[in-house]
């Protein structure tokens, strides 16, 4: 069946019942409660003494993805990943989401009830609540994702990098772009032990237990890598006005990747997105105390420096520069 | 120019500086304070012990507007009141703006200098900030709003209304389903001060003064009319469990209105919708202590009965039913 026969007043009741049931006797972190779902004209909810956390993201088909090579599983996966990850990065807590669904007609029932499958089983991963949003109809397939969090601490954010600092990373860079190409380029017949990498691209995870511990542990100065470890540290180093070396040979590549990828891991670490590894500095006594007592790996990979805001420089083993171009993901150009 | 020319990042600095001339040194209400905005992975702010508020209200081309008959700047007021109106009926005040953006590249800069110009007008109205968002490419435009808002009271909502309660609404009912039809019905020629209408169709208001006043004032049950009053109270009585009746003769209708559509009128104010009053209820003597107070027009329409869930009813001065098919805006049928 397909939304056009179900009417929107139907579409919405499906959808409400598929969150009751994921949802009930569920109770939010740090302290915040929920007393008015969005059932109502807006969702409303008490809290504690916090600081709230908001974000938002959105994929659009023929943009993020295809409807001919995604599935709607995999799709919530990725906007949602996307919004936890900013929460993550601030070393905050997910609370609650709002989704935003912009759909054709002709869409199927059955596929929005995987792609809210997915919504929920990353709710429950994560402990968010999803309270509600908004259905409209669209050409083409959007979905926008609000989500508020909330930490403790004061947020970590990208403005608080100081020269002397050593830039750390939770986890492994370049997994999801090995499989996007793994994916892409078929080249799965000849791999074994790849399906972590498509697992990785397909459904990447939010850093959050490690931002939490990092900002417990007295981190101020963070972000995530979605655009890739270039173009994002240099977005931390223009917020803070400082500048960064890095060594290509400390980055954190899956030896896996390493050996699929023999000549391209290097640039793979450097400049693959959607990994959502957090990316984080402190001077080196604190880097010192905190990383042995993390219980997740983390490397450092490099340094900041006094120089020209956003200015990034990768070296090889032998000091030579191997920077590549800064690129990212931009919509328009 | 067009974003395709002028790229992302300089597309957001652009953007980013506009919010930034008409904010700055702008305070919060209700003791808000910002500390992190969205240049970061995600806003932050602290709260005083307040109920927060969230609600998002998304429009596409081609579905809720066409770019042929549409300015941007009435887009953005067309799209923000959805969303303050929401924020007013629960009496709260509006803090915060996410705004997403999805764009084709060839949209034109000015376009978008003319979008924020409204969406910051209403921002200086209204009192709230614009923190960012998101932009994205898309082959249709689609403008998204997630509205952060806070009270100091218990929420008013749509589940309170009870048998005996007198229905009372803030406003006249029908002028924006009047301007739609002088202007796409060219009636303007003909019609001495028709402008209003107009002006009430392509740039509605929200009644958060008058939101905040009912909630201050002890009302606990209320929504808005978005969809039109009698397809919006059935929302209101089904979530309440009740039944309602109201008297067509008396509809708040502005006099104008009745002389311009003699035989019309009752059921343009009927079923019109995007007037954004707020529709409440209260027992009869909360009601009269109440009303002479306001300092604002508002007027009782009908009562509350214990009955189907849902049901509502209207008559004529006669007595006789004249209730209009339910209908309001389905998406998907």
């Amino acid at each position: 069946m397909n939304v056009k026969d179900l009417g929107e007043l139907r579409l919405i009741e499906y959808l409400t019942n598929l969150i009751a049931q994921r949802t009930e006797g569920q109770s939010e972190s740090l302290g915040h409660k929920l007393i008015i779902d969005i059932s109502d004209d807006a969702m409303a909810w008490t809290n504690p003494k916090t600081t709230s956390l908001a974000t938002t993201d959105t994929i659009v088909e023929g943009v993020h993805f295809t409807k001919n090579t995604s599935n709607w599983e995999d799709l919530a996966w990725k906007v949602i990943t996307a919004n936890l990850s900013d929460i993550a990065s601030m070393g905050g807590l997910p609370i609650y989401a709002l989704i935003t669904l912009g759909i054709p007609d002709e869409t199927k029932v059955e596929d929005l009830g995987l792609l809210y499958k997915g919504i929920l089983d990353t709710a429950a991963e994560y402990k968010f609540k999803v309270v509600g949003g908004d259905i409209v109809k669209s050409q083409y397939v959007f979905i926008t994702v609000s989500l508020i969090g909330a930490t403790d601490s004061y947020p970590m954010n990208r403005a608080s990098a100081k020269p002397g600092d050593q830039i750390g990373i939770t986890g492994f860079l370049g997994s999801s772009l090995a499989g996007l190409k793994i994916i892409t380029e078929k080249l799965e017949t000849h791999m074994d032990n790849s399906s972590k990498f498509k697992v990785a691209h397909l459904r990447p995870k939010p850093h959050l237990m490690q931002g939490r511990l990092l900002s417990n542990s007295g981190i101020v100065s963070a972000m995530d890598i979605s655009d890739g470890l270039v173009t994002d540290l240099s977005k931390l180093c223009k917020a803070s006005q400082v500048s960064a070396s890095i060594k290509a040979h400390s980055l954190p590549i899956d030896p896996l990747l390493k050996n699929l990828f023999p000549k391209e891991y290097v640039l793979m670490g450097l400049t693959g997105g959607e990994d959502y590894p957090i990316l984080f500095t402190a001077p080196p006594e604190i880097m010192r105390c905190i990383l042995p007592k993390l219980p997740f790996p983390a490397s450092t990979i490099g340094t900041i420096l006094d120089g020209p805001p956003g200015n990034v420089i990768v070296t090889d083993e032998t000091g030579q520069d191997i920077t590549p171009p800064l690129g990212g993901w931009d919509h328009f150009s």
